[in-house]
């Protein structure tokens, strides 16, 4: 399938992620791309990376309209353009009919979230939004076992994402952190929308709960920050389920620091994202058991989203695949293989722009519960 | 020295815990105690373990008078009965002048809790409250870490003591759960104030900064309950640190929990009471350390409070024994040895009190910011 | 670049791992194959998998041929075929001028690796045995900090490989099993070939040094079999090392087993592939430190070798891809980015053929001293 | 229970584990000593830790003396001097009906150890060794597990005993270290009498097999030494499991180094003392288990072991304090509580020295198959 690039350039990490993703399973090929604000770079890394001079566009609005006039065009574009481009690239792609695999978050207001969330349904197109830590093998497990009552009601969700790489709090000297302390480049939030919104997504897609409402403390560590790079979430979530979320980039020695722990009624479990291939799992009264990605006794969605046995390591490479064999499952009308047409759609991006401004608001109002509906 | 105890009974696993604490260092004997609210079974238990008779009293009034009326009267009472029954006993034995260690948490209310400091102040002898959990190795380790500046300026501690034992729900048939949950035994909150205290005072004692405001929220995983099963807390501290705190007694799989992570502007540690002989410290820009208990580089007070080289294991006895080493020290004025009377004080016992009192009404105020004195 | 496998077809696992790792970072195209023993599957396989009818071989004779007569022909060839037919394929295709990556071990005799060495240095091409473990980036960096004098001399090597998925000795039922206890089949040993080698060759690879002699001890926990289930190796290196190296199928309850653990004069370091981002480095007289893949301190071959940034989980398909990698730069003539023209070498192969034969007739002598030299 | 000491003087670090071990119960009490080898430094110890200067003794043979005069004797005494007088010690105070409990390893030569049981069998009293590790809770447990099947037929022992702490070979700068590869005072063999023999009685005390055989490879990795400080041994035990085992003193980064693991026909298990709380349990074909200490669902044995609930750590003092408990309750017929009769004895303290002399004479003669009998 021929696939198509916007951001992502020389030099970005995540836009290499989705390259190493994407071409795991031989499927996707990147056929076209405008890769980098500076045009000229864009294109000269395009045909580096091998995209026929004809399709290294210099910006996206050239993508467009050339890949429009081809009969081949590209049937996948993946968004990973800085955050505030979001709405107005996706939607774009997304309005003239393409396939769009969109970087979190969605948007930067609701409002543009909304609308986005209306554009991608007149479209009738798939369309995914980038929570690709939930394309992991064991993240599947841990919601077929909730979904299949192996926890009982769930009760509580503690969910974590917290590291440490700003804690040198050297904003003004370091480029790649800088931003994300800038309101104008980042919006309302800094880490919460940042990390704080992968953990959000993964308590919504594990519990299969939807959160209603949010009471948050958003501080700063790093005083001089004009945003806050710790922050603290009560949740409440729609099955009767609360929610407990801590999400820093000030918590120096956690390396990544995306966990998440769910506790119910029969049982409790945990998963960390750096050692991603194994859930312990509680039963109430029994001792905790290791559960391993690539064990024949997992759900079948945990097998099909696994490419190796047991035992071995798998890491993000194979999640964002995932992500992606899943959305050419969808594209393609096909179940097979690990295209089981099930990746973080639209309305998850929404739900989560509705989180993150809820807890900014709720933060605001000194730590007031804020309903995701009232933002 | 010459040992009492109030409650501890056959069965009582606090009781034995300090039994075996207190006897580690063979430095104290037990040799009085009303160790049963059943007056002839406490007799009876006290007895069976090598009490005399005539010190095997029925009843704590009756240790007080009897004790008060020998020369070789005991040097120090341990209270550790129900906790409805603190204020009474451990102001009845600290006004007679007895020294005093006494459970936590240290009264029901704010009110008793700053009688009982007047009533401690004015009899000028030692009075510990047993947040027996500072007295690891490793805590001490962490905390002179952070005074001598290690991790830098303090900005966040995560703190969490959130165990499964109460999953179940089956309070009443389970006579060790149901009164947790009963206001009228368990005052105003339940796990907050058995095990949440516990991850408060460490904050404290590990960053030397007190908590002056709280924001919490209670809930019931089992809705049955009239108390809280779970809470989450946000924290501010006189230094300058936010705290986060989670605590739970329906985190099924966790068989302890109790954890703590800091981090400042120069490093952070983090902590875990079920593995407490090693710190894992990550300076800023290096890797992680594992610093383990025995280390000859480690500061002095955590050599001091160590038993046994590094490498072997050394448990909360251990630990319970270096609360009664410095309050043995602080009694005889001794400072050699383990007697480095530095133990949680009444101060300390007063202080969680309030934590408690705090958090409580902050959650019956949908999370509003508490100061610790407004209660 | 053009790639081609000979056997890995549907169903198997290492043709599946060999896969995905090369395409990993979309510079090989699978574009030949004979993929399986059964000339219509493996044509059907192949077709499935996007390689072109013409290109889709029956099997590896129709594929030398075939690719022989065309100009485009496949730049590298994987062999992933039954250990008894590497030595005849293998040897043909490098004989007639194809660069070729070889699954291990590289023959069933020293004989016919010896051959197959002189052939490969005849051709001029590159051959690579693919002991995929050390393309690791943690592995590496364990080999840079021996090579750079972190640890010191090295004194000890200790390496396992020790898993238990032929704990149930079911192997009369189990076709996936069953092959590698007969001798017709496996060879002279079973585990000590299939997994055994891997951590003799890692003890290579991370130390420098070449195993000299070795003294073994076979066992089998199921007795009704011919080979080997469970082997404890001694081990003589080149530069003063001694090894001590486990390996065992039956090790009920270690889901893969291979790890390595490293001590010298100056430092000492593990690593496990199970959780293979993460290297414990311990020096003499200071605390364990936990390298991190992705810290930018490390040495420069452990940064080449990974793919995204520290504290994601990078796994077995990136440790292959390098591999691929550093073939292809070497094909290529070219040493930017991951083609650093590093990878295990058919004199490894041979090497580790000469292990293996080594204690095998150790064994056999009752654990007497096998120079490598002798076998 | 009156309890003397030999040996164990101020500074030693193995006298002080036995004071505070014996003393955890406060079922015996420290009444008579011969602390040092220097008579004052003795007494003035034995005082300070309160024996009445009366007991205070210069040497253990005026201990035997002053003892057998008094009607009030000791009822144990802990020998605990260098392994080169244990023989005599021992001997004596056993020849006079004194129950004993010995430190390991029992005596320098097989010889003696024979005598020494002939000894002790003529007594009629108790006489421990005191292979400490075997007290911890869940080395009760695996044993229990193991004589109840629930890992079916032992197939293959993994026992590791390695440390670092002589990795520095600064033996002659050293008075910790230079006797222990001084064959005058540490005899035939230094770190598998001193560490390995641990290892050695855990694989029978665990599987209840004897060893019978031992093959063994003995190294220096500090050259200048003259005994081995890094021994590889494989092991025949009279149940038909094989036994591999590691024991070093210069693997950098290992504080204590002690663990096993045990693999059966139904299922295998692994223990560490540095983390003595836990099990991991693997039946086949079921994900691992992790066993609590303190579990309600454990066997008894592990249940009496255990002094605290489940979640805290407990160490070595317990482990220790089993030992003694298990002597106090033989001593005294007296099987309730932790007094279960159940301790390493005179045998295994033989058993072992024989094991460590046939691992020598292995080393000696190149790795050779060596039975325990003919040593």
């Amino acid at each position: 399938m021929q696939w198509g690039m916007i951001g992502g350039g020389a030099g970005s990490q995540i836009g290499n992620a989705h390259r190493v993703s994407a071409h795991i399973d031989a499927r996707l090929r990147l056929t076209a791309g405008a890769l980098d604000v500076d045009p000229d770079a864009g294109k000269r890394f395009g045909m580096e990376l091998g995209i026929d001079e004809s399709r290294a566009y210099g910006n996206w609005q050239e993508m467009l309209a050339g890949e429009l006039a081809r009969e081949d065009r590209v049937e996948l574009v993946t968004v990973a353009t800085p955050n505030n481009t979001h709405y107005e690239i996706a939607g774009a792609f997304a309005a003239k009919g393409f396939n769009v695999l969109c970087e979190k978050p969605l948007t930067m207001s609701v409002d543009e979230a909304e609308k986005l969330r209306r554009t991608v349904d007149a479209s009738g197109k798939v369309f995914a939004t980038n929570f690709g830590y939930s394309g992991y093998p064991m993240a599947y497990q841990a919601r077929e076992m909730i979904r299949n009552g192996d926890l009982g009601d769930i009760r509580v969700v503690f969910a974590e994402f917290a590291h440490g790489f700003h804690a040198l709090g050297d904003d003004q000297d370091n480029p790649r952190v800088r931003w994300r302390y800038d309101p104008a480049q980042a919006g309302v939030s800094s880490i919460t929308a940042d990390c704080g919104i992968h953990a959000l997504h993964m308590a919504q897609f594990m519990t299969g709960q939807k959160i209603t409402e949010i009471a948050a403390h958003f501080d700063r560590g790093v005083v001089e920050r004009q945003l806050e790079d710790d922050a603290f979430l009560a949740l409440r979530l729609d099955g009767g389920a609360v929610g407990r979320l801590w999400t820093s980039a000030i918590a120096t020695g956690q390396v990544h620091g995306f966990g998440i722990r769910v506790f119910g009624s029969k049982g409790g479990l945990r998963w960390h994202q750096e050692f991603p291939n194994q859930i312990y799992f509680s039963p109430i009264g029994e001792p905790t058991r290791i559960l391993e990605r690539g064990d024949p006794a997992l759900y079948e969605k945990a097998q099909l989203a696994s490419r190796i046995a047991i035992g071995h390591a798998e890491g993000m490479f194979g999640a964002f695949g995932n992500i992606y064999a899943a959305v050419f499952g969808a594209i393609r009308g096909d179940d097979s293989g690990l295209g089981h047409n099930d990746f973080p759609s639209v309305e998850d991006g929404v739900d989560m722009v509705r989180a993150v401004h809820a807890a900014t608001k709720s933060a605001q109002n000194n730590g007031a519960w804020t309903k995701l509906n009232d933002v």
